[in-house]
């Protein structure tokens, strides 16, 4: 029977990643009663530097109190562990006592889980988690903080089409999405009709080319008065790079330890805004960049979301059981349900926006996207038609 | 007894004007059966087009329907009209058979009024209800469609902080406000402690220095862990410019009728970024603009708001019996009520933050501006404390 289970979140926080702390903690409350539950801080590296809070000291309405609160309560990293690091960790969980460990995130976190349960011989259960607003993990339908997220973009573009109704002209919202569609495309979710906005999507899956781009801002205000834009932040030129990386001076270019280049900057928003000035010349518009709004928005948590967080959690604590792995939302076709399929499925992997979410000759979300939105994320508000 | 109205809006909308045109409405509905009430579409100028929609042929239930639909249902304008402007106004109100003029907007649309009501020698009552996000209207303790901004803002901020407590660094969102900081300030509304952010509030009323900030900065980061920075679009460097307009060529400049410099664009945003990046290189520092996703937002509209918005419209209605004048909300100490003020007292004035609302040496808000913020908006969410 396992004694000690420790829990770690990984990479950006979500609005219901605590829910799976807190899912994982009360589960091995139920099924082991008496066994220890340490909350690493700040991801790995508190494993690494033995940096613990006892989560099983908590009492349930302390720990539903977090559970309910957005962002990663114990912490985050996007540390990148090299041979050491992981040897580190291994150390620090056999220091614990660990039987398993539960570490939450996205795929770089499964990689993560994937080295250290070949490092550690099948000696401590290595499951991860999944957790991403960018909804882009493999083998999984939608990924825990998904519809929060989704939420609070559909609402702000449904907000913000009945704004430029009011005043005419050219808005761009930009979300987070460095590889995937999926969060910028539920600006669509609770589009009122084919003339409300967002009339155009621009998502990293398609590369993004200026004078189409041009042409159909042209096209969709001479033909609505206004045009709603909703871009990721990782869209890509032909060349499949992305804007960022062609607009930012090579010496400006962050970049994390996974490689990967800071996306959630000002730079493509303020391109976006000077490509309009200088060929649309003389059009209102204006260019908003929704960053870190979106993503743990305490006024958007989605209940369905924070229970499937909270369920991937147990479902984790009774995964770990058996052996290491992933655990994946699944889609019956009724009903979501967890299950665990091997790390190799999902680490490192990119789950990308199916291309039929997208029209085949448009800018625009298809027929099968609405539907998948329509699913996860029911409309909440339904706004009375303006006289404009 | 009045047989017609006819009501406008102007300026930026707002999650709660369409509120104070249904206040109108329904109040004229009750008072004066069988009058009529018109709707121009988009401000002022539908009026001089006779481009009208008759609300009072509306149901009760279509009417309450537009009442909770956030943005301005009738369109609106920043036209500011001049002499000839005024002449076709009034020649439309004529032709109509206008009693009252209500015009829901801000400063600029009580100007408006006042131009009227003297031109039309007393013919027309011409009432200014007031709407604005930037809470900065003369004679208000507060303006309707300030609080639900203000929500968005506020809880937008207690989340950001919670994930910058996850993923320590720098963030500075950027927030709507050109001449008063009231909608910035609102960030620490529903601030969990002396910890917590924002650390830093920089408001068009205080001048801003870039030495002075960065060492804020650096201080607040060293404290904490993390610096969450509040900043207005119009903060304004020591010779009352804004920092807009210090950053951008003047040929890149965009004006609106009043005069008035575009600030809600991502100049001031990239400007930030880049100062952080080369004054604290290294630090991990994110900026975003919340643009437009605080003022209308289908989300975050509060019901206070709301009715206030509402009862500023059936104010409205009751004062136009009488004389021409701007509604105002005033607090008695122990509610907040409509009165009937002169427009001069209104029109083209800017209520600014009062200077105790910020600490004297300090970028940060005060007890007084705090107790202003838990009146207006009691706070909605209690998160729990993370380990971190």
């Amino acid at each position: 029977m396992a004694e000690t289970f420790v829990i770690a979140q990984g990479g950006g926080p979500t609005a219901v990643i605590n829910q799976t702390v807190v899912g994982a903690t009360m589960e091995v409350r139920k099924l082991f009663p008496g066994a220890r539950v340490l909350g690493a801080r700040y991801g790995i590296r508190g494993i690494r530097n033995g940096d613990f809070v006892t989560l099983s000291d908590l009492s349930d309405q302390e720990l539903l109190a977090i559970a309910a609160t957005p962002s990663a309560a114990l912490g985050s990293t996007r540390d990148k562990p090299n041979d050491a690091y992981c040897e580190a960790i291994l150390d620090g969980l056999r220091h614990v006592g660990a039987d398993a460990f539960i570490n939450i995130g996205g795929n770089d976190t499964a990689g993560t889980q994937a080295i250290l349960a070949e490092a550690s011989g099948g000696a401590i259960s290595c499951i991860h988690a999944p957790k991403t607003i960018d909804n882009d993990l493999m083998e999984n339908d939608h990924t825990p903080g998904f519809i929060s997220a989704a939420e609070f973009v559909a609402g702000a573009f449904l907000s913000v089409d009945l704004d430029f109704r009011a005043m005419p002209g050219i808005y761009v919202g930009i979300v987070m999405g460095r590889h995937a569609g999926f969060l910028t495309a539920a600006a669509s979710a609770w589009s009122l009709d084919e003339e409300s906005g967002p009339h155009l999507v621009y998502v990293p899956e398609r590369p993004f080319e200026r004078s189409r781009f041009i042409d159909d801002v042209r096209e969709k205000t001479a033909r609505y008065g206004r045009c709603i834009i909703a871009m990721s932040e990782g869209v890509a030129g032909p060349d499949g790079r992305s804007l960022v990386e062609h607009l930012v001076p090579p010496e400006l270019l962050e970049r994390d330890q996974h490689g990967n280049v800071r996306l959630s900057g000002t730079d493509l928003g303020q391109a976006v805004e000077r490509m309009l000035a200088e060929d649309l010349p003389g059009k209102r518009a204006r260019v908003d960049t929704f960053g870190y709004l979106p993503r743990g928005n305490i006024a958007t948590i989605n209940q369905i979301d924070a229970r499937e967080a909270f369920e991937a959690g147990s479902f984790a604590v009774r995964a770990a059981e058996q052996r290491s792995g992933s655990v994946a939302l699944h889609y019956t076709g009724a009903e979501t349900v967890c299950r665990l399929v091997p790390l190799s499925d999902v680490a490192g992997k990119t789950r990308h926006m199916p291309r039929d979410f997208l029209q085949a000759n448009e800018n625009q979300v298809s027929a099968v996207s609405r539907d998948y939105f329509a699913r996860l994320l029911p409309r909440k508000f339904t706004p009375a038609r303006p006289f404009v």
